[in-house]
């Protein structure tokens, strides 16, 4: 398969490379680095990275940030920070995608855990996550040419954990060569309308 | 109590003031009719209408509008129908809420199970329902002043079966008076952080 991981310099996005790299033509696209730069924010450069990268059968999207902070300190403008970059950036990649990904090919869009399992600062998150979520359930049954869309949806990454333990005390992480592979089993797999919890 | 019911005046909104207007002191706000009038998407209008009610016990939202339409047909202006109307324009009567409600005040919002139960043509209802979820379970974990903040999540109701039926074919309606019966047990109990789901 033709797959463009987009985010596939990030820490998720490189282990999913590594795992799918090993059967499979990899395009990576980020915002700095990669094959193609995008951002995700910015419909025509998503535009101009499909364009680039031509038809795929398999697009994953391991991109996105959103503003963390006091409940009490958020504004209309820091929840739009998320909603404009990890939610409609991703959502964007699959309007924008159907008309790029070969017949039979899948979605992978990725969440997280905060809407399940919340931490404090994390309110824009779980809104983000939330979204993303529910958007793929319904997404699935409406998707045209037989193509799958898919979630995943990871605890905290034991990579990342030097960072964010702070913010996520009690939390078990999970190494994110594990994460890589619920991106495997949706790409390579046949399900849809899915969200892979990993925890 | 003195509760404020935002979108008081539509199916739903209308079987909550009439459960709760039992027990307690009820403005009405409504885009267009009630006691005071208010535009979400605003937030001065917002502001102004938090400002004209004064303090309040209590804080209930049934209030708000997305797109529906095909996925192929979706664009991003589309999705921000609901991003900017049932989703920021909840968590903005929060946000500036949060100043007008008394100690141990709460908030409960309006969700929908499309996010959980999805049809076509409801890929940006599913996105918003999954939003608010997912914020109302974080936030309350960080309200200030012992506020609790709830939200339901009804299937379609009964009452919108003449309008709506085609859309919702196999799906068992309720009856408003029993969705209004999840806002009186947000409002009138101690919970916190909940999704109430009336199917």
């Amino acid at each position: 398969m033709k797959i463009i991981v987009i985010g596939g310099t990030g820490t998720i996005g490189k282990a999913v490379v590594k795992e799918l790299a090993q059967r499979h033509t990899i395009i990576v696209a980020g915002h700095q680095h990669g094959d193609i730069n995008i951002d995700i924010t910015n419909i025509d450069s998503i535009e101009k990275m499909y364009q680039t990268a031509g038809k795929v059968d398999a697009v994953v999207a391991t991109a996105g940030n959103v503003h963390f902070g006091p409940l009490n300190e958020m504004t209309p403008e820091l929840y739009s920070v998320g909603l404009n970059n990890k939610l409609m950036g991703q959502i964007n990649l699959v309007l924008v995608g159907m008309n790029y990904v070969n017949e039979g090919g899948s979605f992978t869009l990725t969440s997280g855990i905060l809407n399940r399992d919340p931490i404090v600062y994390g309110s824009s998150a779980a809104m983000v996550n939330g979204a993303l979520d529910g958007f793929v359930k319904s997404a699935a049954i409406e998707m045209p040419h037989n193509m799958r869309i898919n979630i995943v949806s990871p605890t905290v990454v034991t990579e990342a954990m030097d960072k964010y333990a702070p913010y996520f005390r009690g939390f078990v992480s999970v190494p994110v060569d594990k994460v890589a592979l619920a991106y495997s089993k949706s790409v390579e797999g046949k399900q849809t309308g899915q969200l892979y919890s990993v925890t």
